[in-house]
């Protein structure tokens, strides 16, 4: 078909009267699919079962070092708990502190106490009149939210397939105290699905920030989570680097199994310098004893080690992929040389990310809700849920059944294309009035 | 045996010989026992090792509802879940808030949520000049240590049988608005064990606070924790009594299962209104994607109802009882009479509170730590861990073997001996000379 952006006045009418009428057809089917959020499907989670089965009455709950998991204690978590995990992040267990269920909570917690506290004897946000914050976009909306929740003004900073606008980053930070931090997503990025270049992590741990208690967010959600046995990115590792780079407190590393067992009922852990470690283990004291040791121990009996864990990922892959591949086809096959929108083709993560022609995102999804297929609100990959050109959509492919994910991109690409139509069909009716105005 | 304080210098010279004596037939003994902290013991965590049987790996793992426990999602917890706490803390299920695994921690994020946005739209905490809090001495280490890190003034309040000082509470905190909580043990209490009268939880509802925002911390840990069948503390449910009493938004309500199941792997809980749980879900909605499901239906799944859950508890009283009246019998035996010190006789709860003579209870804790037997420090138990009148001591009975406690208990009621002997013969020893220079 040829590009709308090429098509007269009179071809888009009739593509959008041909459009409307397979719309008023999905209308009919009642659909009720989701595509929000990137939640694992039934099937993934089917594959963590066996960690019920990982303790049982008779088993014996004690550490290796002796420390029986029942009772209190381990702030930082048990030994061989931060063996796997440090494994999984690659970072060395004395570097890992194990929390909760939610790497989202730790880096709530992690923001609310340079609030109320300050970074390593620095002065508590609470107190400055300003505090600034990077936030690569598109991004993850509940880091924005965060940063929202405690009055920080966000500065939006685009990214491409390498990763952020270095340039931009190390001016910004350079020049400016009251920026404290950027969130970072840098493998199988949220919503991209692409990973930072070796040059960009090379940038980031040599940033030279104005404000010393400026840290770098960093959350390797992704970090195992590939879709091709062959094809994978690999990161330099951030702590590494920052300490060759002489910055080896540059950096609040984040990760959790929350998409490898159970969302909800994970582990998530921090990987940091032993700086910033001492510096939040003085908080942690007054704020719990310890987290749930025995979900600790549960995962490392489950996994046994970082190549059980790796294994477990193939047969994420082995389901996860036949999504990514069915959403690109389906998004090739239909919008393919249209001239309307562009997507991304990661190797890894949770989402696809979809830029529609300026000024379209909201509709599209509007009309998507409208017709049964819920997508993550227009605007939610940007800071304060406001996208400025109105162009990026989230996909996220993982949660519905195949033919549910089928039927939900078919619908989504159809009111692209219609959304699209309308949308080039009324500036060409502009223009067309402004022609005929300067004719009178 | 005479009362210590009705000993004549000389009779005082001879018994400290024999107690130095003994002192040092216990130093060479090399104990190293602990009853420092109210953790349970090896005993009490083994009736709850079923919980690990209680979600395999071929159980459906789905809520009455329809939820999946293994997925994201549900931020005030599973239904079945607050249905069973709410039975355990006495509060209908809609206002039941389930969070992680420790209850402490719930605490913290309650004060540091106040500290950096406020409560219910009033002035966050951190833009005050002053905010101060009430503390019922002697009362929780770790409470004090909250309000501390959060540079909040503590007041110590001091209590009685029937709980704290009301008169005092009343005056304090319908005139300074700077008063914005205070720290409740309501139930079996941490550390006397003793539980708050009708009359003071009826003045607690009935409190007029200058400060909108104002809330009682109701720590109620212990609720379940009877050690007696028959002889049973019953307390007046506090937010029906504040919502009866018209300050329906006066408390928030603590409990958890750390000393019901696994410490560190239970599940903590708060009990609040319908307002106050609106304002903290503003926030949790920041913080977290939801807690653990997975261990909030094992929980559910293990104990049933709360049938299931007081039969349980009568196991854990059927292992502290012993151990309670092991330590009280060895006081009364050793100290009965001798006029040095007094204890309270709890019929619940994790301790024992024990009063020295004014100005003996470092001197105790020390001499029993030289001797291989750790207790909470002295001063613990109140504000900044300083104990004005060096008396109070919190004995732990429930974490050693009952051997291993005897053996702690006669060494404390020792040194208590020898410490007090010691103090008076010091005191005699002044009056004496004294006497002698008036004389000169």
């Amino acid at each position: 078909m040829k590009p709308y952006t090429e098509m007269t006045r009179e071809e888009l009418a009739e593509e959008i009267k041909t459009l409307r009428a397979e719309y008023t057809r999905y209308q009919n089917m009642g659909l009720e699919l989701n595509m929000m959020r990137g939640k694992p499907c039934k099937e993934q989670l089917d594959l963590s079962m066996g960690m019920m089965d990982a303790l049982s009455s008779t088993a014996d709950l004690t550490c290796e070092d002796g420390t029986d998991c029942r009772n209190y204690g381990v702030l930082g978590g048990i030994r061989e708990a931060r063996v796997l995990i440090g494994d999984m992040m690659e970072n060395n267990p004395d570097d890992i502190l194990i929390f909760g269920n939610s790497s989202l909570n730790v880096m709530f917690d992690t923001v609310s106490r340079a609030y109320t506290h300050g970074i390593m004897g620095n002065t508590p946000w609470c107190r400055l009149d300003k505090v600034r914050w990077l936030c690569p976009v598109p991004g993850y909306d509940r880091h924005f939210k965060i940063t929202e929740y405690f009055g920080i003004e966000m500065i939006p900073v685009p990214t491409s397939e390498t990763g952020p606008d270095m340039d931009m980053i190390e001016r910004l930070v350079s020049e400016d105290p009251a920026i404290k931090g950027i969130w970072c997503v840098p493998k199988y990025s949220n919503p991209t699905g692409y990973s930072y270049s070796d040059e960009t992590v090379r940038r980031f741990a040599r940033l030279k920030p104005a404000a010393p208690d400026f840290r770098i967010f960093w959350d390797n959600a992704y970090g195992m989570h590939h879709l091709y046995d062959d094809k994978q990115d690999y990161l330099i590792e951030i702590l590494a680097e920052c300490k060759r780079a002489g910055n080896p407190d540059l950096v609040y590393k984040f990760a959790s199994t929350s998409k490898i067992t159970f969302p909800g009922s994970g582990i998530a852990a921090m990987a940091t310098s032993p700086n910033n470690m001492e510096d939040i283990k003085s908080t942690l004291r007054y704020q719990t004893i310890g987290h749930d040791k025995v979900n600790q121990l549960r995962h490392v009996r489950f996994f046994k080690d970082i190549h059980g864990m790796t294994e477990h990922m193939r047969k994420h892959a082995n389901i996860l992929r036949p999504k990514f591949e069915a959403v690109e086809q389906i998004l090739e096959e239909n919008l393919g040389g249209l001239n309307i929108g562009s997507w991304t083709k990661p190797r890894g993560g949770y989402f696809i990310s979809f830029d529609t022609m300026t000024g379209c995102a909201k509709e599209v999804v509007a009309r998507c809700k409208k017709a049964g297929v819920q997508m993550t609100a227009a605007g939610a990959t940007w800071p304060y849920g406001k996208d400025p050109y109105d162009t990026n959509i989230r996909i996220a492919p993982s949660y519905p059944p195949i033919d549910d994910l089928k039927k939900a991109t078919k619908l989504f690409t159809l009111c692209v294309r219609l959304v699209s139509a309308e949308h080039l069909y009324a500036q060409s009716e502009k223009s067309a009035e402004k022609a005929e105005a300067s004719a009178e």
